[in-house]
């Protein structure tokens, strides 16, 4: 094994019995880049860039005046097929929340200070000003220090994932989850909703609570009315969230990822074309489509695919790079450096473009679609 | 290096000195599976699994009463945009010949018997029995030993690729080459068609020879044709074979093959989606469409993704397992199950579906599409 220079507080045995993994694994894991030391934005910690036993990958062990570990958003897996799946995955009843399209977000008090933690555990600084501009989270984790307040930043001026929600407008947080910061534990769907109406803090929208037997049918109904108002889908959770939840989403949540991963195809095309089809193929099955539906399906998957890629051709032919622009709203050309440092740290390729009255332009360049259209435009072969 | 047994032939500086490839580089490839021994249907080899430096994949150094060196069929690379590519590419004229829809095939006499070649240097028993079944040859190689001819095998009672040829029927053979054993050398275009005019050979056709400043705009029009026909594309030649042909194809060949990939998805899809998408992006810029046009487009390469998966999922669903059946004429079943053992001998699970009346069905069985997809209608978490 390489030797790293494993951290001493790695080593003193407190965080190996915190997390219950051995000593051992915790040193092997460091050496092997699964756990990294951290330190940004005034936070010593160490990062787990990978899920190590039954710790997520972004789970973060703060590394302050107290030791705090606050755990990494658990992966929520999909499903292909309402009926049967949910019947075999829960018990009794089914609450359904709407899975709303943008950046998942991770809100904590750590030595005094409230951060925001991307899915990956860095500290975005974008974020943690905006989200407490938006919200007022200071009585709530005074009251509750050991909780991690879990939602979606979404909206338009959104650095990550830019979607038009007309109830936010440019920039919104809606919580899906309270947990426990060491063990990860979520309240129950109705506690937490309560919780938050003392605090006024926004949940995401609570679509209804199911009987097991009616849901695939109710769910799909949901889900077909939130696709046709461009929304994204649902997670289904066990009310008392006993149960992992999962998550299903709409033949438009579909396609505009299509149509983002095909703007960029050179870049994103392979990662996201097989799954979202096998998606679409699934739910055309599952809802018994008529063949003039189906055949809408198929047209705007098609236009999803075509369309952005003959978009892009277009823009690298006239001497543009293949980049997308997104918008932030910050007091300071700093702060748009500062965070376009935060997206480098994450190996994001991106350039400030503009900056005028209190907003920024982030440009993020896609290289290789730029590359590659080029060449092929120029005769390059195949 | 693992220790083979070397074949003492390989060693013996014949075959060095015959391919130009330096004996330690052969004994390595040897020993890393780059080289194979071979002996079926009578004949002993040495085949290239993967091309070694300027020695094709598919190659195969027969052993018999005399060496000899059949090579393999150099991979034809593929333009996304007519101009510049041809221009950059190729120099005065362009001859264009139909790329038909089938199998690869290289006929040569090896030890005075005739015997076809698959792509990567199988003999097909199958194709040897059809290939002199339907073609004169016996005369063509007394005059002409050392030459090979290389064609498509094409029409509907065809076990790789069934395809439907108005011209063809159920099975024929179509010449685009004559190569030179040892070198691979092919003769120019006019030279080729004479040659097989006089021993009545049939080539593919030739659909024109133009000037290279008129080649895209003829050739997309051909192509146009071409699709709208249903047939697959062009292979565009310098006229004296001294520069790499290259290909291109049209937006219907590009949709059947998605609508084959997608009837297997979890074995074909990953594979086949990304390229095909691609060349229809760069095709559809080429061509300039315009909106109704492209529309048509979308519509037609989003059918080809959902029809063929949702047709796969119903078959499933009725407890039919995801598999192709393909036709081929045998005089006994035991002609039938050599077939089969040959495709096994390819890593392709076959069975004996029915043997009727000199028709075998052979079944090619697609596994990981029956299995996953009765794992999700069984409510399996993607």
């Amino acid at each position: 094994m390489r030797e790293k220079n494993i951290p001493p507080l790695l080593s003193n045995g407190e965080i190996s019995e915190k997390l219950d993994i051995p000593l051992q694994k915790l040193e092997e894991a460091y050496c092997k880049g699964i756990i990294k030391y951290y330190k940004e934005h005034g936070v010593k910690a160490l990062q787990f860039r990978k899920s190590l036993k039954h710790i997520e990958s972004g789970t973060m062990v703060t590394l302050g005046d107290e030791m705090e570990v606050i755990r990494g958003f658990p992966k929520i897996r999909r499903t292909l097929m309402l009926y049967p799946a949910l019947e075999k995955h829960f018990q009794d009843e089914i609450a359904v929340e709407e899975k709303m399209n943008g950046y998942n977000v991770r809100i904590a008090q750590v030595d005094g200070h409230i951060v925001a933690f991307t899915r990956g555990g860095y500290i975005c600084p974008y974020t943690s000003r905006k989200a407490t501009e938006i919200l007022d989270l200071d009585q709530f984790f005074q009251d509750h220090p050991k909780m991690v307040i879990c939602g979606e930043m979404v909206g338009t001026l959104n650095p990550y994932v830019s979607h038009c929600y007309p109830e936010i407008g440019k920039l919104g947080f809606r919580i899906f989850d309270l947990r426990e910061k060491l063990t990860n534990t979520p309240l129950p769907i109705i506690a937490k909703r309560k919780l938050l109406l003392d605090y006024g803090l926004e949940p995401v929208r609570l679509l209804g609570i199911f009987p097991i037997k009616e849901a695939p049918e109710k769910i799909m109904e949901i889900v077909r009315e939130l696709g046709v108002n461009d929304r994204e889908g649902v997670v289904m959770k066990d009310p008392q969230m006993q149960l992992e939840p999962l998550k299903y989403t709409s033949s438009q949540a579909q396609d505009s990822e299509l149509e983002y991963a095909l703007s960029y195809p050179f870049d994103l095309a392979q990662a996201f074309l097989f799954s979202r089809i096998i998606r679409e193929g699934f739910q055309a099955y599952e809802m018994g489509e008529s063949s003039d539906e189906l055949r809408e399906r198929a047209l705007r998957m098609g236009e999803s695919i075509i369309y952005p890629m003959l978009n892009t051709i277009h823009r690298v032919k006239e001497g543009e790079v293949a980049a997308e622009d997104l918008i932030i709203e910050v007091d300071s050309e700093e702060e748009a450096q500062e965070f376009i440092r935060h997206l480098r740290d994450l190996k994001v390729m991106a350039t400030l473009a503009e900056f005028k009255d209190g907003k920024a332009v982030i440009r993020r360049i896609h290289q290789s679609t730029t590359d590659k259209i080029n060449n092929y435009l120029q005769g390059g072969l195949y």
